[in-house]
């Protein structure tokens, strides 16, 4: 689903991946920081795809709250799971959406 | 792919969108905006990724490098057929890309 974030300013981490193959492990973690990410102070909203490329886009409040995210303790030990195991290459960008535009059918 | 954009700070139009259906000719015309946005001054790469929601984010080097991509003729087109057409619903987000990070496996 589409992220209903709060009017700009705001906070995006794109973040893009490949991972090395099919793993259950991973979905499954992927799932659960999804859910502990929700939980977080200063958590926007989450947007997901995939097919060759994993697209996550997150958004927050500031640049605290990610990084509080980030040096969250349970988030650590995934991506170090991630860079260890899961993932052939990745990129991460930290933006500030400083505009945004809706259309939505009637 | 994971698009090779150079050092921060450059920009990301990061388009978040879900169709009413599928369609061929949808499909034709995004490849075909994706090639026409590729030879547009500014233009610094493309990532998509698509489930039940479509993910596309282009990177560019500068505001005016968006505008006038927002502004070309065929482009403007393509959006119009995507607003009467095409698209149940679908946000823009304007965004500066403060940092970045990569990983990639040896």
């Amino acid at each position: 689903m589409i992220a209903h974030t709060p009017l700009p300013l705001y906070y995006a981490v794109i973040f893009t991946s490949t991972i090395t193959g099919e793993n259950q492990n991973y979905a499954a973690m992927a799932d659960a920081m999804v859910k502990l990410a929700q939980q977080q102070d200063g958590f926007l909203g989450i947007e997901s795809a995939r097919n060759e490329l994993d697209i996550t886009v997150s958004y927050w409040l500031d640049l605290e709250s990610i990084k509080n995210w980030r040096e969250n303790a349970q988030h650590s030990i995934a991506r170090e799971m991630g860079r260890s195991d899961w993932y052939r290459t990745f990129k991460t960008r930290i933006a500030k959406v400083e505009r945004d535009y809706n259309f939505e059918r009637e």
